[in-house]
């Protein structure tokens, strides 16, 4: 696989203190997948400026897109956008686009609960140089600035966002998959069979595995890669190779 | 909070290609918590070995301790065990514990599908001076060698394996938390006020929190620190800012 690569720095504390289930590493995972940028790695950092502005700069420039989800809300723990154009060295200063449409949504005072209160106004401060990533759901935009994609936390809202932005990637070959399992079977019987047909196919991503349900536990093979047919090459090598073993494999992953 | 830290390496092509939605971050996340080794950063990375090495050597120079999930099974994409033996400089070989143990577990024959073949011999194959960690559900063991706690990636292994370990490594005190929440308010409302609070309690971590749910959003505001009194003077601030917005703030997380 030739493709573009991507990281995803999922920042807050909220995840790293087992308070939230994260759901937007799967959600990312399966989307930048589909539209050939697959995710090569993942960060949990927490909300600390040094760690954010480090890791951002570490990554954006090993891999070709960076996406962050988290800390893009209006209160004090939310500090990744000004984090971030502390990385880019550029000033965080109001965006007018972003400061102008939410300065309509909100109410007209400086005060009161419905103003467009300072709290508010950090959701359309930006670094400099910063497009929206607008969403459905919410006011306040997301922005791409370089390669960097930050987007909300909460996952209806990324989502929202991703659905704007990833028609706007650039991506290689979507990434297809292929898959074969088997009940009453483990991975020590079929290890060393499965390793010679992932040496025939180099350019495919051979995945085993082992999985348990009330009706016995098996093991799934994943074949993973841009040609569908080659995939399919290699799970029917895999299936013959479960069946010289005396089980009996059905097509597809195992049902959950 | 001045307690030992801990990172998680979650290795595995499944989890970045979205086929396996990760289930030990958060369990890891509030286990660690409860023996106070809060987690601190979290990877996940693909199989492969330089990345692997390379991350593993970084991260345990970074932090106190450093959790591996995944990557210790039989087959050729089971890599995680002789990378940290490189990592660490030291031979890979059979462990002679573990040796026994599976070579006793399996058929005594070198072929057939209950043999002790060279595919499980891989799972006793580990890093020199490597001490096994047990688990009551699967004869391979993880291990631990220098602060990296080497597991499964099958969520019920993994849980298992970390029962053994939990309680040999010396953590600091837990950490706690209290929590507070009020719908038909927002992030925005609270955020002048929360930030004052805060700035009151800085040993502790006070994090903001929106929730959307079929009759109403809200926000929930939950103060984490290693001394539950604190958390609870800070959320009874937070619980009379609610009240002087107008909401009606109710204790604890918001139901599911």
């Amino acid at each position: 696989m030739n493709n573009p690569t991507a990281c995803l720095l999922v920042i807050g504390n909220e995840v790293l203190s087992g308070r939230t289930q994260d759901a937007n590493i799967n959600f990312l995972a399966k989307g930048l997948g589909a539209i050939g940028i697959p995710l090569r790695e993942v960060r949990v950092i927490p909300d600390v400026p040094k760690t954010i502005i480090d890791t951002l700069n570490e990554v954006r420039a090993k891999f070709d897109h960076v996406f962050t989800t988290g800390g893009i809300g209006p209160t004090h723990d939310d500090i990744t956008s000004e984090c971030v154009a502390q990385a880019f060295g550029v000033p965080w200063e109001p965006h007018p686009e972003a400061w102008a449409r939410m300065a309509a949504h909100y109410a007209k005072t400086a005060e009161g609960p419905e103003a467009f209160n300072t709290a508010r106004q950090r959701m359309a401060t930006m670094p400099r140089g910063a497009t929206l990533i607008d969403n459905a759901i919410s006011i306040a935009p997301g922005f791409t600035i370089g390669n960097v994609h930050v987007m909300a936390g909460v996952p209806r809202i990324m989502q929202a966002m991703f659905a704007t932005l990833a028609p706007t990637l650039a991506g290689g070959p979507p990434i297809v998959s292929r898959a074969v399992h088997a009940t009453g079977t483990g991975e020590g019987k079929i290890a060393s069979g499965l390793e010679q047909i992932q040496n025939r196919y180099p350019e495919l991503d051979l995945g085993s595995y082992p999985y348990y349900r009330a009706e016995g536990q098996g093991v799934a093979i994943v074949a993973k890669g841009n040609d569908a047919s080659r995939c399919e090459q290699a799970i029917a090598e895999v299936t013959a190779l479960f069946v010289s073993l005396g089980a009996s494999p059905i097509a597809g992953e195992p049902p959950h």
